[in-house]
């Protein structure tokens, strides 16, 4: 059981773009920061800013910056934007499910409650709870 | 965020054996009943007769049996065995984690709270509650 790699470079990029207030932060610096390649972090800088997480601007001035409020940057709802694939089990994916058992079968309901669990926890929390120390997440970034 | 896929055949090779009460089951009827080659039908059978929660006896008359009563055997341990790898973020694998701000990190902890919720739901199913519907299950499994 994991989540994507790019669901957790999702969350980096976000935190390392709050701790740094309104100043735009650039891919190389936070490709550098967390020694992951400039392409990773390209790949989700485009789908975070498709989701209208972040803003980029180009030019010698440009750079990315939150395009809203820590506290309205729901992490369950980042989570559920990046993995974008819940299928937990074959049968939860209609198209290429073979499973006879299917329509009698009461497990689909019993992961389906589980993962609601899951995610209403995630629901609970902003990436503003996620920068109460953010003093201390900078000077970690900044090492 | 996907399960493994032989945690969904385990599951299968349970509700399967357990439909069948006493009577022995092969793993090549599994194997034809899901559409699911032998070969990994044979790894999870070995799987959960490790962790004791079927028997198998080889020659003619052996088969596949329950070790134990469906009421006594725990969906969320039959997961937790079939998963063993919950490295939901980068620094939960704390071998291979590189992730710089992992000393003052609060995600961590909010995924790990996501994941106990995960869990608790599945604790509180066992396979007695997937067979609620018996007869219904195995009219599909003998289709």
């Amino acid at each position: 059981m994991r989540l994507k790699k790019y669901t957790d470079y999702a969350l980096r990029v976000l935190m390392y773009t709050a701790t740094k207030n309104e100043e735009k932060v650039s891919i190389k610096e936070i490709a550098e920061t967390f020694f992951i390649s400039s392409e990773h972090i390209r790949k989700v800088v485009h789908q975070l800013s498709k989701a209208e997480y972040i803003e980029t601007t180009r030019g010698r001035n440009g750079g990315i910056v939150l395009a809203k409020s820590p506290t309205d940057i729901n992490i369950g709802s980042v989570i559920r934007i990046m993995e974008n694939d819940f299928y937990l089990l074959e049968c939860f994916d209609d198209g290429h499910n073979q499973c006879v058992i299917t329509p009698a079968c009461h497990l689909r309901h019993v992961i389906g409650e589980a993962m609601n669990a899951f995610f209403q926890v995630l629901d609970q929390y902003t990436l503003a709870d996620l920068m109460e120390n953010k003093e201390e997440l900078r000077a970690l970034m900044n090492q």
